[in-house]
C-alpha cells in the first residue's frame, strides 16, 4: 500500500516514521521546502499539557495520553537516528503575579488534582527555594513537576534522519492539487507531476486549508502567529519552564533561554513586530530580571494551525482517500507520539486507541 | 610623502580620501577588516549637533563647522564614488513628555537661538501639523530644522569606492604595535611586517588605547557600547528625526526605521541584550505608537570611543610622528567632514581652520 503524507513538519514526519515501523508500506513525504521549516521548528518545545489546559476534556486526555508517551518515543527516536533531542524533563512553574491570578492557580490546580495529575501551589520561601532567580514579586506559583521540554530542531533533524533511514521517500516541491477518481482522492499532484497513492494524509499545519481537491475548509484551519526569541546567558539561571500571564521563558540545558509567545490572527505574515518583541521582552523580564543581560541570538515567528474549537483534525478527512493531521495549534510538539500513533492505527484499519469522534473534521457539519 | 592610517572606519577613510585630494601624499589604510566594519556602519547616521549639545562650547562650533560642510561633502563623495550616501535634509523634534523635560527645551531653545541657532518649540497643533504619527501624549517638542541625516553603511561604501578612485592603498591585518626610532613614530608593525611612514594617523576609535607604542592612556579612549535595532515599516510614517529622553528613531526614505541607542560601560562587548532591545523598543513605542506593527529587520551593537570631557582627540598625539583622529563618541559620522580638513592641515603643516587647543591629546596631563 502507497501513502503520501503532504508535509514534512512535525506531524508528517512523525506519522511516515511510524507507518515506516512495520515496514509494509510505502511512505512519501512531500514537502515545499525542508523538514521542520515553519512552526515544527519555530516551536518552543513545550511538552506541558498542565500549563497549556484550561479544563478537562478529550484534548487535555489525548495530550496527557501523548505526554506520557514521550519519554519512551523520545528515547526510540534517538536511538534510530543517533540525535539527540533535548528530551529535558524539567517540570514547569505557572507563575501568578495579582490575586486574581493565584485564584486561577488555586482552581487549576484544584481540577487538574482532581483527575490524579500532580500540581501545588507554592509561594514564598517554597517558591524562592526551587527557582531563586524567579522575580521576588511572584505571589505564587503551580508546580507542575511532570510538564517537561524538548528541542523542537533537534526533534525534526532527528526525524528527517530516522525516516530516512526507516526508508521513507522524500519530494520537495509544491502541492498543486490532489488527484481523485469518482471521488476518492486517488494521489496528489506535486508541480505537474501525479502521484498515485492508497491514501494521502494531509499534515500541513496552517497550510491545510489551502491544499486544493482537499475540501478542507480555510476558515477551519486559520494560522496564528507565534513570535519568538532566543537569548543566551552565559550559565543557566533556571531550570524549569516559567509562564506567566504574558508569556513563558523555557530553559534550555546550555544557557539558551526560548521566550514566547504571541498569538496573533495576521494571515501568513511571519513577520516579528516591534510591539511583539516588546511583550516577549517584558515577559521574559517580569519573570526572570536577571535575563535584562542576556544576549538577544535570534528572533523568528511561526504560524501554528488554529480550529474553532481548538481540537486538532485528525483521522478521517472531508474525502475518502484523504486522512487529516493538523490543527494542533500550540500543541504540535507535544502530540506527535499520539498522532502518529493514532494516524497508524487509521491506516492499517485498526481500531483506535483513542476515540476519533471529538477530533473528526465533520465534528461541526 | 608616507601617510599611515591606522582603522578604516569613518575617520581613516575620510581623513586617506582628503590627504590624496591634492595627490602628492602616498596614504595606506590599515584596517583588520573592512572599511566601517565597527562603530561607523553601527551608527544611525543622524547629523544633528543641536540635539545631541547640552550646551555651547567647542564641541558644539566643531560639530556645527561640519554640519555646515555636511551638503558639499556629501555632494562630493557622491560625485567621486558614484555611490549615494543617503544624506537627507530631513530636521528634527526633539520631543518632551513631562513638564521637565519641556523646561529643558526651553532652556535649550533659548540657549541655541542665542548664538542664532534655528530651533523652535512646538505644541499642541503645530506638532501635529508637523508629524502627525508622533504620540499625541507628547507635551512638546523643539524643532530643530538644521539636523539632518545620511546612511553610514552607504557613507562607508562610497568612502571606500572613493578612497580607492583617489590612489588610496589599503591593507587588511591587525597592527602589532608602531615603529619608532630615537623616540619619533616612523612607521608600523603590521603582523609583522615593518610599514615605513613620515606620519601614522591613529583612527582606531574604541580601539585607540590598544595600539603598543602609540602611548594613547586606554583610560582615555573607553568603548561604550550604543545597542540598536532596524524597523521596516510597508511605508514611511514620519520624516524628521525624534528623539526623547529615552532613545531616538530615524526615518529612512525607504519605511526603514533606525532605532537607537544604548550608553553602556561594558568594556568590548557587543552584544545585544534583553534590557538593551527593551528599552529602544519601548522609546520608539512612545515616539510612535503606530510603530507597534513595523517588522524588526536586525538588531546590533556599535562601540563608540568615549573620552572624559567627550571631546575628540584631534591633531598632535602623544609622540612625534604620531597624529590622532579618534574619541569622537557619538558624533563620528558628523564630524567626518571637518575632522578630514583639520587633520589634512596638520599633514600638510598648514594652520588648522579650527582651534585645536580644546581637542589636544595633552589637555590634561
Amino acid at each position: 500500500m502507497k501513502v503520501i503524507v503532504i508535509g514534512g513538519g512535525i506531524m508528517g514526519m512523525s506519522i511516515a516514521l511510524e507507518l515506516r515501523r512495520a515496514g509494509e508500506l510505502e511512505v512519501t513525504v512531500l514537502e515545499r521546502s525542508i523538514p521542520g521549516a515553519e512552526a515544527s521548528s519555530a516551536a518552543a518545545g513545550m511538552l506541558a499539557p498542565q500549563f497549556e489546559a484550561s479544563a478537562p476534556g478529550p484534548m487535555m486526555d489525548l495530550c496527557l495520553l501523548s505526554r506520557m508517551a514521550w519519554p519512551k518515543w523520545a528515547a526510540e527516536l534517538q536511538e534510530r537516528s543517533g540525535v539527540d533531542v533535548g528530551y529535558l524533563p524539567c517540570g514547569g512553574l505557572q507563575v501568578a503575579f495579582t490575586e486574581d491570578e493565584v485564584h486561577a492557580l488555586d482552581a487549576k490546580i484544584a481540577w487538574q488534582t482532581a483527575v490524579g495529575l500532580r500540581a501545588e501551589l507554592l509561594t514564598g520561601a517554597e517558591l524562592n527555594a526551587r527557582e531563586p532567580r524567579l522575580n521576588p514579586k511572584a505571589l505564587a506559583a503551580a508546580d507542575f513537576p511532570d510538564d517537561h521540554q524538548v528541542d523542537p530542531r533537534k526533534l525534526m533533524r532527528a526525524l528527517a534522519v530516522a525516516a530516512s533511514r526507516a526508508g521513507v521517500s522524500f519530494r520537495s516541491g509544491t502541492v498543486r492539487s490532489l488527484v481523485e477518481k469518482d471521488g476518492t482522492v486517488t494521489g496528489v499532484d506535486l508541480e505537474g507531476e501525479r502521484l498515485e497513492a492508497d491514501l494521502v494524509v494531509l499534515a500541513a499545519g496552517a497550510w491545510s486549508g489551502l491544499v486544493a481537491g482537499a475540501q478542507v475548509d480555510p476558515a477551519r484551519v486559520k494560522p496564528v502567529r507565534g513570535q519568538m526569541m532566543e537569548l543566551q546567558l552565559r550559565a543557566p539561571l533556571f531550570s524549569r519552564l516559567l509562564k506567566s500571564a504574558n508569556g513563558y521563558v523555557v530553559p534550555r540545558a546550555d544557557g539558551a533561554v526560548l521566550v514566547g509567545s504571541t498569538m496573533e490572527m495576521v494571515g501568513f505574515d511571519k513577520n516579528v513586530t516591534a510591539e511583539g518583541l516588546s511583550r516577549l521582552l517584558a515577559a521574559a523580564l517580569q519573570l526572570v530580571p536577571e535575563l535584562a543581560s542576556a544576549s538577544l541570538t535570534s528572533t523568528w515567528a511561526g504560524l501554528r494551525p488554529w480550529t474553532d474549537d481548538q481540537l486538532p483534525f485528525l483521522g478521517e478527512g472531508p474525502r475518502p482517500g484523504l486522512l487529516l493531521a493538523t490543527g494542533h495549534f500550540r500543541n504540535g510538539i507535544l502530540l506527535a507520539p499520539i498522532t502518529a500513533r493514532l494516524l497508524g492505527q487509521v491506516v492499517r484499519r485498526e481500531k483506535p486507541s483513542v476515540d476519533l469522534r471529538p477530533f473528526r473534521y465533520r465534528r461541526n457539519p
